[in-house]
């Protein structure tokens, strides 16, 4: 039997590979330890505490949104720095000392380490002095977001975009040759013609302008006003626009989607072969450093692998413990088998939810009246369709009342009527149905209401002492109030099936969809810095009337009578770190973006954000819900899910999923993950006790991508690799090439 | 041996499979007789110049571009509708009474010429008596483009939407949804403020106006100025404009691309799912015409086959037919069993091209001089690639000095000189290269050079004529050789193989894009007819100084100091069918649509134009480039295509794609398919002739459609359906359900 330090060890692998983490550790105890203190959450969070610690300092500092001394800020950033480095000597600690070399992602955030501190140092002492110079090494901050082991969706996503470039480029200067060549067919055209803009300017004269604005044409934003001069001249030049439209914003933007969609597919599909992979490797080893010899196979022993399980998940209670042994040892011979072990880090990522068949615990401390005539009619009313459809009805009701005037007396009493509503049902719901299995883990929409409900009457409750105390609305809370309010109708989707299909796929993309925030961050930050470093205080914003001169002007005399002062845009500028990011928003969105550039040279920095941004980011943005759609829209259960399944039914322990959308059968029942901890050994067999998949949820991206692209990878080595493994030490069991994942 | 008439008859089977077609016509002799003249490309032509000619009355008709009296432009109607009804009645002749009688889109024809006429008679009596009333039935028009035989694609693209309408609406409730919950927030938040507009008009006080400012926001086209007036007020609201803007714009309009990608596809994989199984089925149909007894099987004798293809595509040379035999009567017995004879419809629709190798016809006429050191030395130069790289050069150089000034006399001859070296270039070329092999069929570059620079000189040669005679230029022959010479430039394209690839891809799914042309077409013709009764007249469009009162407010005293007035949009009106166009065409790109629209009923006119056109069309316009774009970046030769070329190299007559890209090779060959006919049959082992696959092109439409759900489609008809066929009468042997294609 295996040691405490070998189960620790074998458990190390099992978690790497669950959470398709990559890093190849140390075998010494003391290493696998300190792995584990690697992997706790507190540190993990903490290191990303840091990190957007660190990104966010770009509010604190010159030019602020909020000012602190240089001092604060410089103290803050070097504290940040100290915590990198010491995750990432930790990490060295950890890991193998020629893989940690290798790795360029560790390099990479020593060099930014060191190009912080020396920057800083640099323009500490030259603030000294009063001479100011550009912080620039903040462009290298999210450097550490992509860089630490933790990141590993945005690294991989942006692995991807290289992959992408070299494809798009081509795509790209094709489209640019199309721009090119309408641009001088345009000058042709139109540029004897002496026309002139609404604005009375020369009209297409100057071919470089001619290339800007057929450039912000196929972005749509000057759509009808570029073409309106040469149209008001001849109606048959709308015909050259026409053409320019349907060529380079119809064909070629859609090709810049089918290029980017075919290619980050691909290359996102490889990367996840390659985790498979990985994944399965480390599960070899796990088993390889248990296993023991029965018969003419070797096996991991029943005591053994549940200490293993317990290592990993300690949070699983025994009854979804016991089930997971019976689906791996099938005819409880007492030992699993290669196979089956190896399934292991797939069964521990289904969510299994423990439902317990229990009674309301009204109903064991007051039987006599829970079970009374008058309790029995009401929570068979709360049951009925009719209670959901009366509060729908209300719910409407409430919309138009929170759409009509506030001031009317009548109308904020209603506002009481409506709180003092939705309160009554929550706790006709919780009176009914068990409140544990109200308030269980899955219950989305009912945390959701609680949350909403209790949240507007504080505020409400709030609101009303500050008015009848200090005659003064805070206006702060008056409008979480409103949000609050109108929250509450969204309630109104989960009344009707169609609809929560459509809200439940949307949920379950979240987790996804912020790995693509992540990446607009680095690249919102990146270009938030450069923009700040390039028009700082060109354009100045003065609220409405200010005596200032030039307020109307945004402080630039060069923009009197542009478009752009005449819009009032003026807050539109690179002023401080947040206002910057609400242009870069604006520049995503693209509308009127040709107006927002009003700064000469800023035509460079727009199309290179258009290009990095629009073009690239978003289109796979675009791409990745468009599968994520496609998969939760066919997805069927997976071969684990459906093995797991089939032995719950076996068990006779199931519960049919759509059953469970039956609010009938759910009101007994609690989702007992943590509750069945305290009562021992049970055995799952004990009535009342039931299972159910949780299917189509995802706890990761990873089994998200994985379950993507699963049908299309073939484990091709799953047969003769596996038998190589077993004849090698567990370190030298991960192929080099493997380790590239990490290296990149 | 079958006869005369059986032949014909099997003929007519076989090239209904060949075309997908998928008329039910009768067996009679005469029917078939009647069915081939139904098929004539004259007929065909003749029925698309009619619904095309019916449509463009528009252009005619009050309000008028080109106003014609209202005496011929009804005479040319009637004349239409005559066509199209006789059309019909041949139809009619053609196919069986039943089927005729079930099938809605010969019921839409009628109706709807009978409606064309009514409308006529009454518009032509009011007229009479100078009442005037509204000619409501051009909207009718474009039924006859959609409802004839031949615009299959379009219907199949219109039942798509139809069944892909009710998950979008789901979506678009949900969309709808959010967009009323956002706007009552922003009612909540906004109203009370007191804020203002750029425009100075009060900002988010009605609820429906917000409603319809956010769904403008949802297409972006008033991105920035709509966040303006709050995010001046504070900073913080934008984040409730950055929280709409991801949900509505990004999210929803994703999956608006994702449901309609995923349903477009589902139905288009059904239908052309039940016309591969149609395809089948006519291809049993006219084996059992044909079919004799050999031993044990059924069995088509090689006379027979050849007959038979002589007649379902006579314009296929003699080798060409030897080759297709030697594929079909692989082992040479002398008659074609069932399973290779089903094959032939889609044998015949893979573009062979026979290849003749040949001598230049100057190596004929004076081989002294051809055969000369000079004329070796010229030819070996300009097979050098060399001589594409100094061309590439003159080109670049050509694009400078289009881009200089005109009026410099050097420019103007310098554009004599490059128009010279391009004729060089090409009489270079046809001399070196075999001048029937360099204007091969499939030599797009050659012909698109020749008629640019041919274009280019007449019209340059015109326009010097018109000065030097009148001291006048044409504007219009100007515009012409500025378009001409521009084009020129796209010449480099080819000259680098990344771009080939891409160029070739975009021309290869241009025949797809027609479909949405037609498609678009329809929905652009019924949003201009209604958009000119609703809002003809209500703004005028006056020239540049023009003299007439309002002219600055487009004739609308309603429209003084509006954005519409400001930017000049007064061109963009529904008074003629030309500028509707135009407006849908902006509309259809978005931007500043809400000024566009300055009437006020006219926004739920462009909320209903957004949703069908933007929201619907152009999603499946995107979806199907990226689909398109999928199968030719991933496109592997097909079955067939691969045992026909299997079948050219055993045979000994094939040349590899990658040889032919070689120039040195094809400068002896020719494109010979029609030029063999006269030599009888000659063996296709004659030395010097060989075939070639021109892959990834297709002919039709649907022939990519197959191909791009080819593997997705189990023909799992192909075992017992077929014996049920022998059985069957050829008439019967079209099962119900099949016949559905043509009843919908």
């Amino acid at each position: 039997p295996a040691e405490e330090a070998d189960l620790l060890l074998a458990a190390a692998f099992v978690s790497d590979a669950q959470y398709n983490r990559n890093i190849p550790f140390k075998t010494s105890p003391e290493a696998v330890r300190l792995y584990y203190l690697y992997n706790h959450w507190i540190m993990r969070t903490a290191t990303y505490f840091f990190i957007f610690l660190n990104l966010s300092l770009a509010v604190f500092e010159e030019p602020a949104v909020y000012p602190l001394p240089f001092l604060v800020t410089s103290v803050v950033e070097v504290l940040c720095l100290v915590v990198f480095f010491g995750r990432l000597t930790h990490f060295a600690k950890v890991t193998l000392r020629n893989v940690f070399w290798k790795d360029t992602k560790n390099i990479c955030i020593m060099v930014a380490i060191l190009l912080s501190l020396t920057d800083l140092a640099i323009y500490g002492v030259l603030r000294m002095y009063d001479v100011r110079s550009i912080r620039w090494s903040r462009i290298v901050r999210p450097i550490f977001l992509i860089n630490f082991a933790e990141s590993r969706q945005i690294r991989r996503a942006f692995r991807s975009i290289r992959n992408t470039l070299p494809e798009i480029t081509y795509v790209f200067l094709l489209f640019m040759f199309s721009l090119l060549m309408f641009s001088l067919m345009a000058l042709k055209l139109f540029g004897e013609r002496n026309l002139q803009t609404a604005e009375g300017l020369p009209y297409f004269k100057n071919y470089l302008e001619i290339v800007f604005d057929l450039y912000v044409l196929v972005t749509t934003a000057n759509s009808p006003d570029v073409m309106m001069p040469a149209f008001d001249f001849s109606s048959w030049y709308a015909l050259f626009f026409i053409a320019f439209v349907i060529v380079n914003t119809y064909i070629f933007m859609s090709l810049f989607l089918a290029v980017v969609y075919n290619n980050y597919k691909k290359h996102l599909k490889n990367e996840i072969r390659k985790l498979a992979y990985m994944k399965h490797c480390k599960m070899i080893e796990a088993f390889n450093i248990l296993k023991e010899e029965e018969g003419t196979q070797f096996v991991v022993r029943e005591a053994q692998w549940k200490q293993l399980v317990k290592l990993v998940a300690p949070d699983i209670s025994n009854s979804h413990r016991e089930l997971l042994l019976r689906i791996s040892d099938d005819e409880q011979k007492g030992f699993i088998d290669k196979k089956s072990f190896v399934q292991l880090a797939d069964l521990l990522n289904i969510q299994v939810i423990t439902l317990k068949i229990r009674s309301h615990p009204l109903g064991q401390w007051m039987p006599g009246v829970y079970k009374s005539a008058v309790s029995r009619f009401l929570r068979s009313m709360v049951r009925h369709r009719g209670f959901v459809w009366t509060y729908d009805v209300i719910i409407l009701i409430n919309a138009i009342f929170i759409a009509l005037d506030e001031e009317t007396p009548y109308i904020s009493y209603a506002e009481w009527v409506f709180l003092a509503l939705y309160i009554i049902e929550i706790l006709l719901k919780v009176y009914t149905y068990e409140p544990r299995a109200f308030f269980g883990k899955n219950q989305f929409w009912n945390w959701f209401d609680t949350l909403i409900i209790f949240a507007a009457l504080t505020a409400t409750i709030l609101n009303t002492t500050l008015r009848s105390t200090t005659k003064y609305n805070s206006q702060q809370i008056l409008d979480i109030v409103f949000i609050l309010r109108v929250l509450r109708l969204i309630r109104i989707v989960d009344s009707i099936q169609r609809f929560r299909v459509i809200m439940n796929t949307l949920i379950n993309i979240v987790p996804t969809m912020l790995t693509f925030g992540g990446l607009t961050l680095v690249v919102y930050c990146v270009f938030a810095i450069i923009g700040m470093e390039l028009f700082h205080g060109k354009i100045q914003f003065f609220p409405a009337n200010s005596n200032a001169p030039h307020s109307l002007e945004c402080g630039n005399t060069a923009l009197k009578d542009s478009l752009f002062a005449r819009a009032k845009y003026c807050k539109n500028n690179f002023n401080n770190f947040a206002s910057s990011f609400i242009v870069l928003m604006e520049l995503t969105v693209v509308n009127q973006w040709h107006d927002i550039l009003c700064v000469q040279p800023a035509k460079l920095y727009f199309i290179a954000f258009h290009i990095v941004m629009v073009i690239i980011i978003v289109n796979i943005f675009v791409s990745f819900i468009l599968e994520a759609f496609f998969v939760e829209y066919s997805l069927e259960k997976s071969e684990v899910e459906t093995a797991i399944e089939q032995k719950i039914q076996e068990l006779g322990m199931g519960v049919q999923e759509d059953e469970l959308q039956d609010e009938h059968l759910l009101d007994n029942m609690e989702s007992a993950e943590h509750h069945l901890e305290g009562e021992g050994g049970t055995k799952p067999q004990s009535k009342g006790l039931v299972f159910k998949i949780a299917s189509k949820r995802y706890r990761t991206v990873d089994s998200l991508l994985q379950r993507m692209f699963e049908a299309e990878i073939p484990l091709e080595d799953e047969g003769p690799s596996v038998e190589e493994f077993l004849n090698l030490s567990p370190t030298a069991a991960i192929p080099s090439n493997v380790t590239s994942e990490s290296a990149a």
